[in-house]
């Protein structure tokens, strides 16, 4: 699989399971994160490890909608070497009049059956943002 | 190289430029970065690509003294595959009496001269955190 294949199915992977996310279904990433996946939010005062901590950890969203009305996703880069593709970009998500502006990093792994999972996936919040909401 | 080695290799490549960063030198992240790095902190607009950018980038900080008077690094975890090593981690670093709370991810790659290089650095605050002095 050439490397420009290789960006253009992880950019396809990325958006649609943020896609999903953004309509309050995290079935999508967790479909794609490897069992060794480590994780990095704001608001998580630790890295959550592993496939099942995910699970237990995106449960509690279930069916609260996502809230994300509109995305941007922005200046998208895949580093791919023959077995990972680092991809990173900057997101702008709106949830009505409120822009979210994030830092992503997820790093793709080239499973033994030809699949690709994430390995690691950090989100942070870019500053200065307006912080009272948020506290 | 097994994986055992190189988790070791990395830590110690990772631990040696922190704490060379957390004494005001940069110089030890800028030489183990690669040529396509991509960078993120919280207080960038935008993601940083290339080395380049990275030395203009950093160059602003030199000779302002690092600030860091003692530093954590919490359960570090290198995930390994052939070519690529997926560092994540914790980190308390204290400047004073301050805390700064911060996630940690670097993407390290076997480069063709045998040598690892870190093509992705992505460092984030975690929330709640004192929020007075950053905005």
């Amino acid at each position: 699989m050439e490397k420009q294949a290789i960006r253009e199915l992880i950019l396809a992977m990325e958006t649609s399971a943020l896609e999903q996310w953004n309509s309050g279904d995290p079935s999508g990433f967790l479909a794609i994160y490897a069992k060794d996946i480590t994780y990095f939010d704001p608001f998580q005062q630790k890295r959550i490890d592993g496939l099942d901590n995910m699970r237990a950890f995106y449960a509690q969203f279930a069916g609260q909608g996502g809230g994300v009305d509109r995305y941007e996703m922005i200046d998208p880069v895949v580093t791919v070497t023959e077995d990972v593709a680092v991809m990173s970009y900057n997101l702008n998500s709106w949830a009505g009049d409120r822009l979210y502006p994030w830092n992503c990093t997820e790093v793709y792994r080239r499973e033994k059956d030809g699949t690709w999972k994430i390995v690691h996936n950090h989100w942070s919040f870019i500053r200065p943002m307006e912080l009272d909401w948020l506290k």
